[in-house]
């Protein structure tokens, strides 16, 4: 692991971006979209994803000139969007941004967001709104790759959920799947050759493992909370493609990517309600009794709020340098052309 | 366990209500919302908790009179109320039904609801958006009952989430609170000597256990995912608290009951964008597809969406009686002086 700058990734990803035939503004978003996830922490989102990104372009997945497009009003405060297959970031980016517009006009706003591309860290467009002094609530859904509770077949996907609130020290942000741990999670876990901390699905015996290549062999990743989970992923799926008028995880099976996704942006304008001097001295209370509890038996890591851990690496990045596998680094400066 | 005919369940409550000073619409509703929830296999929030519901009325916890109010709207689309301290299920039931009118108006609504009662089983209001041809989000937050991730002392609510989608078949229906168990299915299970079929809690020796009885001694149930549903307990305590304008699980830890609590209800006019036709042709290939994974090894029951239970316990207990246990039954009856 090396540290770069956080200017320097930037940099190299607005070439990468470039010369992949975004305009300038897209590249210029795209690079910050994939640095800061680098930089919060979340590599695999990050810095790591950008080959898979530039194959997603180069076969034509990701469309480089499409951008995401108003196309009903079911109210004055719900809107739906057609993504194109524009890069997702961007048409997330896009979309939260509009549910922002819409929630200052109405209180909150909703925009369902359909036909588009994976836009990398959900908790990007959570903190987007948490940065504008906005709540935001949003998620995505995704190919099949987690089994329903009582099956074994991937039927639903491990759909991530943000919700954000802004905060004094920037926010409080959620940003979790539905399975109790990510591919990413357990890939990184299999290649150091480490057990997951708890159970994180079955082996291909239909055993409960924590065995992260064991469950990557399988491809059997459990729910968080085992039926709620389940229950949860699915309803986030209905709920996506029905505010987006968009596909379905049944449906983005069909595709030949990860694509043709539906996606859900809500904000609420706090502001309306609550200074934010107030807000911050609410929230702050909360965080603090919550720390409060007497430790667990065997907690390492202490009691921490959500995006607490996401604000410590952006500091250290900010600080140190952006932390990056040198290996995949040198192979992402080579796209740089 | 006894069967007892729906209408005869609710006339009981309906005289219950009536004495303790409820206006003849309220006691109605009342008895609606405990007689639906025993009719729809949730008897720790129907019959079963009628006395302890007498008892807030009897000692002031639940005011008879009183009725929620609106107190202010931070936009079109989102509304703050006072609950006033009345019976919970009635304030639920006004506040969805605002959440609805304000979805008809602008395509999504929101309702912030303070300083309420104990709504008794949260599904009723995600059914009633159903029901209603609404997609219906809504949670409460409550006392401290749940440590956070990496502590022992409980510090978060096990506030339920609903998430509701109107189906052909009446509703797609997810009603679950953070801990991995209910309180209620944990006692349920300690009376009948059994075990949980997953690690539900901690011992008071700090150790992960299936057994009912110890997380009960110990009340230090687990929250679903570990870390993950810690984290949405938080959010959804905050979110209701900056919603509603009301009290976050720091503040209700000093109320002498469960009460003052803070619930947040969002409705979407569904039928804006989809005619209802398309959207139960949608929801029925979701399900069909969920459904048609492949049973995993031991699976008893099979795959469930949410809300099957729910259905299948309601039609059995039209066709056949609603099912009360009869010390409670007796207990309750005698209440119906």
């Amino acid at each position: 692991m090396i540290r770069v700058p956080f200017e320097e990734v930037q940099g190299v990803l607005v070439r990468i971006f470039t010369g992949l035939g975004f305009d300038a503004d897209a590249a210029k978003t795209c690079a910050r979209i994939f640095a800061e996830a680098s930089r919060d922490g979340v590599a695999s989102h990050g810095i790591n994803r950008v080959p898979r990104f530039v194959s997603y372009v180069q076969s034509g997945v990701v469309d480089v000139r499409a951008r995401a497009e108003r196309v009903s009003a079911p109210g004055s405060a719900w809107e739906q969007w057609d993504g194109h297959r524009a890069a997702g970031p961007l048409s997330a980016i896009t979309c939260m941004s509009r549910a922002i517009e819409l929630a200052s006009s109405n209180g909150v706003g909703a925009v369902g967001l359909r036909n588009t591309n994976h836009w990398m860290r959900g908790g990007a467009y959570g903190w987007q709104a948490a940065d504008a002094g906005f709540l935001g609530i949003c998620w995505t859904n995704t190919n099949p790759n987690l089994p329903p509770w009582g099956g074994r077949e991937n039927r639903l996907g491990n759909n991530p959920l943000i919700v954000a609130v802004p905060s004094a020290e920037g926010g409080v942000v959620l940003d979790m799947s539905m399975s109790q741990f990510s591919y990413g999670r357990m890939e990184t876990a299999h290649h150091r050759g480490e057990r997951l901390p708890v159970a994180g699905g079955y082996d291909k015996a239909g055993q409960l493992t924590d065995d992260p290549g064991a469950i990557l062999e399988a491809q059997r990743p459990l729910p968080i909370g085992f039926w709620k989970g389940s229950g949860l992923s699915l309803l986030l799926d209905l709920v996506a493609a029905l505010l987006s008028g968009g596909q379905t995880t049944s449906e983005i099976r069909r595709e030949t990517a990860e694509t043709g996704l539906s996606q859900v942006f809500i904000a609420f304008d706090l502001e309306k309600a609550m200074p934010a001097a107030a807000r911050n001295v609410l929230i702050a209370s909360v965080l603090e009794w919550t720390a409060s509890s007497a430790p667990a038996e065997g907690s390492g890591s202490g009691i921490k709020f959500p995006g607490e851990r996401t604000l410590k690496a952006r500091r250290d990045s900010l600080n140190g340098g952006v932390p990056v596998d040198e290996a995949i680094w040198n192979a992402v400066v080579a796209l740089a052309v």
